[in-house]
């Protein structure tokens, strides 16, 4: 077999073969594929894409290339959640202490940021002392013992994932819906929870740019996850502005205590993906009458301060330290906090997140690359988001920063992501555009 | 700028600038770019092309990027002739001294075989002695003393297309037409001569399948050099079965010897693409009153033996064995001769160029990677070609080797190339299907 052949089938439109697969993703892994034929092939795939055989062989093959996790000794209802990658992101540091509290499973290995979407380990680590390098039996220890824990994904899991997606990100080919597909399952499937759920993002802050293609990918890895005996849900929502407030590693990890201490108006984004997330994953494990019988079990977890006491108690087994639960001044502190005055007045009709982001990461808070060092401190904080309402000299957002350099360039950004509108209109419609399980 | 974007660009079927291209074609040369990024813009070059100004911009930019000959002291009209490659042509070796035995001056730079198709370099390197490795100045004197030279291309001409196409080669990436144009016309540019005249194949036995796609290739090769101030001609010609009759190094040499004695009848393909080809340079470069004026001339030189003297010459004046003229023994020698009998009857319809170029390269006759090396005796004779009757037990070709383990594939190849029809036919139809000027 040539990787040549291959590259020139698909080329051609031919699908290829489970051998032919199998022979790609080995070849990754034992280098006697070189990366400029991978990158070929890549592209071809770009154009002609993959159908859902061959994504699951993919899939199959990446899970292979490494390490699997074994947590069938903890239950048969091990939760792992996933985004997609968003801006302003929180929602795992949420949702885990929510299921935690209620008894369900969560075992989460997670990513750091990179380019314009923040990663949840970096989040985490701005709590002081805060481990994230769990061995696999801490991880699978502390998951028995206070039923939730979060680790930095290792290299071991998928490792020819990791590989592939080193080599898209320099040659333009990540946008590419089955390998995308292929990319989160693989590295979910190696996790080893038997049920998945997804937030999947499209719009300006995603990579996925449109709902439909949303809904395609969400169909293909549910899919994908079924021919490989996994339970994957899908819950398909907007990333076209920053989920809450909070953008940038410390400001979002207080953003999460806020709400579970239940600081969250009943209009917050946050919430509605949140609990969106979380219903998908409630009805498999337990039973419930109502959607709203869900939601309500959701408040009362907060309300009665057991999800806050949750995160602390993981807070407290992964080192770190949970007095920044009460007292905000534990986290590192930004020696500039400078707030940004809008120069327009109406309503806002729309916050950019890619403008945002990229203003986040400018102030320090994100990376361009996986060597880049980062300041926990850093972000942005958006006083006002769509549907509310702006007079000239207002407060429109708060950046800190520990660059003072980097202030104009980021304020800037973040005036040209705020559009305004002259009339007030009915913001409200919702974050979730659907749910695929 | 960053090659990410340019390719990013490609990919949405954007143009590329004159900046981007030669940011491409540098970053190759000083190795900014990588090979994986290189390949992943051919990929999408491939899916959506590049117009006009790209390929012209291309083709500067790897002329640029090395040595360019210049032969404007040898004369106004220095010819150059090139193949797009086909299997069993040794057409430039006829063509050479056709053109120089009548006062054309003719400065060839040639490559070496490689997968299915001939080398002009190895087929010259059969003759016991011959010279291919001269130097510019050599290949310049030589030129101007007999008309007539020819050498091994080396990699200091247009060095970025050699990069580029070695990369082109491992990544499926070589049937791409603007890439075959620019790669073709940057080393005939570098290379020196103002008139040039390719032959530019089509079918079983070339890069090309189809005729459009040759007379597209081309249209963009003549609008190239027009726009880089060379006349650029095509004779666009079939490539479905072998030219001539001999395939492998020396064997084509001794086809060639017999040409120029005038032992070819005048059905012979052999003749009528050559004589295309002569023609489009001899119009250019002297008046004739018609066609058949210039065809009577070609008669000529071979009638009164000038052409073949020339061949002496350039053998001689290459420190080549010029008795072999004479005494084809003085060629290499092949220790087994077999006769492929025919299992079939009828009017062969058919002899497929690639099979019969594999059969070649099993025999011994051809390389598959750079580095391997060449049997010079090794070939294949096809004593029946298309149109011709064969009777049940007749020789249909004849094998020349020196691997004895390799008969029994090579037979299997050539026999399944022969496709019969019970009819009898008139095969007698044209080779040339346009010519471009």
């Amino acid at each position: 077999m040539k990787i040549v052949d291959i590259i020139e089938k698909k080329k051609h439109k031919e699908s290829l073969s489970e051998e032919e697969i199998k022979f790609f993703i080995n070849g990754i892994m034992n280098k006697t594929i070189e990366d400029y034929q991978a990158s070929a092939l890549l592209m071809a795939i770009y154009f002609n894409g993959m159908n859902i055989d061959e994504t699951t062989l993919l899939t199959k093959y990446m899970v292979e290339s490494g390490e699997i996790i074994d947590l069938s000794d903890i239950s048969n209802n091990v939760i792992d959640k996933h985004s997609t990658g968003g801006v302003g992101d929180k929602i795992t540091l949420i949702f885990l202490p929510l299921m935690a509290s209620m008894g369900i499973a969560c075992a989460k290995l997670s990513g750091r940021g990179l380019g314009h979407t923040g990663g949840t380990i970096d989040k985490l680590e701005s709590i002081p002392g805060f481990r994230t390098d769990l061995t696999i039996e801490e991880l699978k220890s502390q998951v028995k013992r206070i039923n939730a824990a979060i680790a930095a994904q290792t290299m071991s899991l998928a490792p020819a994932d990791g590989k592939l997606y080193a080599l898209r990100d320099v040659t333009a080919t990540v946008d590419i819906i089955p390998l995308i597909a292929s990319s989160v399952v693989s590295k979910k499937i190696a996790s080893g929870a038997n049920h998945i759920v997804l937030d999947v993002k499209y719009g300006s802050g995603a990579f996925i740019k449109t709902p439909q293609e949303a809904e395609k990918l969400s169909q293909i890895m549910v899919e994908v996850g079924r021919r490989l005996n996994r339970r994957i849900s899908t819950v398909i929502t907007s990333m076209e502005e920053p989920l809450g407030r909070a953008i940038g590693n410390s400001l979002e990890v207080i953003e999460v205590i806020e709400f579970l201490k239940g600081n969250c108006g009943d209009e917050s984004d946050l919430k509605e993906v949140t609990y969106a997330l979380a219903k998908t994953v409630m009805e498999k494990v337990n039973h419930y009458n109502s959607e709203k019988d869900m939601e309500n079990h959701l408040d009362e977890v907060i309300r009665n301060g057991l999800a806050l006491k949750k995160f602390k108690e993981i807070i407290k087994s992964q080192n770190g330290d949970d007095s920044v639960i009460d007292d905000y001044t534990k986290f590192p502190q930004a020696s500039i906090k400078y707030e940004i005055k809008s120069k327009e007045e109406g309503y806002v009709f729309e916050t950019d997140a890619l403008k945002i982001a990229k203003a986040c990461k400018n102030l320090g808070g994100g990376r361009e690359k996986k060597s880049d060092s980062i300041d926990y401190s850093a972000g942005i904080y958006l006083n006002k988001k769509s549907g509310e309402k702006v007079i000239k000299g207002d407060t429109i957002a708060t950046i800190y920063t520990n660059k003072q350099e980097s202030i104009k360039d980021s304020e800037e950004l973040v005036l040209s992501a705020y559009k305004f509108t002259p009339n007030f209109y009915n913001k409200k419609e919702s974050y979730i555009y659907k749910i695929i399980k």
